[in-house]
């Protein structure tokens, strides 16, 4: 055989792949002394739990599968949620967890709704799926739309993250139970940056039948380099879900440092109050040089330059190495999307939205 | 709200997903002291390497996210190809890889062709995407049978596990290139067992552009609790399955302890020569005692106990704490599959089935 006659490349991709562009995570830059944050990491390191957890753990263990439950971990969130292990199901990182849902509730047939904006892996899940989209778009403020359920009608699955992400506001607790009482479908909430709010919808999993709690390690836990995340729900919503679950989804070392991290509380509640305090800081700072900034209940602020040019901001930003996340479009594309970081960092950066600012800029 | 009215559990699933059974994984038993030699697992610990790799690992870095692309090993793996990272596809074991090409190349109307018995996962994951199964028998030897292209003409990807499980006997290499070359579709090489065999084909990644080699870390790397498996192929299928897979499939513990893995060949290659050594052992005593064994390129053993009472063995073993793997029906149904341990292992087995089979059986 010739490689010439051979590799005539062909595509028997599904159409739908063929015609998609995958989502674009957000760039994680191998140079070193940038500040970053555009990608809604934490700015400390992980509890001292999960370094003890490491140092003891025995390497040789590694050459068997690891537990496909992730036994310990459910049992101790179900606990933490008032529920059994048979109320959770692990995922590696919560995106695992929001394929899975995707691919258990929609389909041609079964589409999926969504706010917008929001997050934006949604839309490229579904389009794996091939499920239709319905997009609902949240008002000027960011508010959730009062028509919400009729738009929703038609999907037999409805994501609202919440706090919302980019925008990082949330949404009344009572406005969601009455959505969670009316969709003839399911709802689930992604609570990824809910350990940063000032309540959260965990109780809806124990209290509504068609309610998807979803959350993450990757923020408040300091761990997004493991891969963590978990679902709670209905028993029968779980049973369901684990079989579309890859069987070995969740290594054996992200199980044994994620349980050390679950059971520093002390150290996660520390962490977010200091994430809480310079999202303070970081908001009046922005506030007072101009910028339109929404009120956060996340690990970032979405906030708009006082001429609304947030592409040039982004760019300015990149050029002294520190890197946000800028979305384009319509709405969004007035805003950038900026990780509270610590408050060295927070300080930085407003050096810098001062120098643009005021009109000092060098180049 | 009351528990009572709200907790009537209605089920949103897809049919497909509601009506399917989940794919089964080999027990992973939590009681201690017993011979596990059910799931293919290693009885070797993986390379020092892979220690040294964990104990300088900074567990700060995880509070950032992996490297999407699982670079370094992408490269380096390419490189063992003969190719670039550009041919290569991280996967969170090769389950992970299996799910994305299910997803890429299947659906309601391009069915996937597999022989049978071979890797149970198959029609799992084609289930979960609504995709017919064309099943295509293997001979009575294991052999692959001679209109396996008329059979699977209708399929648009084709999965052939070579070495092969749970028979663990391999297909002869030129007649895989003949079925690569005129199957008009992808055909996915699972060579998940490949590093124990006499040969591979590996260099159909290069040649052909229609085909996906499949590789895991899990067996002959000694590390299923790391959770690696990678693809390598053509550039432009590359590209299309990287849409379908999770941003961040592969955690950051799991990239450095792959590489760790990687660079250290001597220990593997030692790894390897044990497992043959102890595959002999093995095959000689077990045809010595009366049992069918077929020939094995694995790190497990297909045997067929003296009476074909396979189920009794299997049994027989469990009491004694030793695992082994049974899966019922007409043609499996025979035999037992029995990982390779280590020699102490072997052993063991031997003496219980001499035990069993000369009558001597006390309970």
């Amino acid at each position: 055989m010739t490689n010439n006659q051979t590799m005539n490349y062909v595509s028997y991709f599904r159409p739908e792949i063929d015609s998609m562009t995958g989502y674009t995570p957000g760039e994680q830059p191998k140079v070193k002394n940038i500040v970053k944050l555009n990608t809604n990491e934490s700015p400390f390191p992980p509890s001292p739990s999960v370094l003890k957890a490491l140092n003891s753990f025995n390497y040789e263990n590694l050459r068997l599968y690891p537990d496909p439950l992730s036994s310990y971990l459910c049992a101790e969130i179900g606990t933490m949620f008032g529920l059994s292990y048979k109320n959770v199901i692990a995922g590696n990182g919560s995106d695992d967890i929001l394929n899975i849902a995707i691919r258990c509730f929609t389909d041609s047939t079964r589409p999926l709704a969504y706010l917008k904006p929001s997050y934006s892996l949604y839309p490229t899940l579904a389009a794996l799926q091939g499920t239709p989209c319905i997009e609902i778009p949240l008002k000027d403020d960011f508010s959730l739309p009062e028509d919400l359920l009729v738009k929703a009608a038609p999907a037999n699955l409805l994501i609202i993250t919440r706090p919302n992400a980019p925008t990082g506001n949330s949404f009344p607790k009572e406005i969601m139970a009455e959505i969670c009482r009316n969709f003839q479908g399911i709802v689930l909430i992604d609570e990824a940056y809910a350990d940063f709010a000032n309540d959260n919808c965990g109780d809806f999993a124990a209290n509504f039948p068609n309610v998807i709690i979803a959350r993450t390690f990757s923020k408040s836990r300091c761990l997004a380099g493991l891969r963590f995340g978990y679902a709670v729900a209905h028993e029968k919503i779980i049973e369901g879900m684990m079989k579309v679950k890859d069987s070995y989804n969740v290594s054996m070392l992200t199980q044994k440092l994620a349980l050390a991290s679950l059971w520093d509380r002390a150290y996660f509640v520390d962490c977010i109050a200091k994430i809480k305090l310079a999202r303070e800081m970081l908001f009046l700072g922005l506030m007072d040089i101009g910028f339109k900034v929404i009120d956060s209940e996340t690990n970032f602020i979405f906030a708009s330059p006082p001429d609304e040019n947030a592409e040039f901001f982004f760019q300015e930003l990149k050029k002294r190495n520190i890197f946000v996340r800028y979305f384009p479009g319509p709405v969004t594309g007035k805003y950038v999307r900026i990780t509270i970081g610590t408050t060295k960092d927070v300080s930085l950066l407003f050096s810098v939205a001062r120098e643009i600012y005021s009109g000092m800029l060098s180049d």
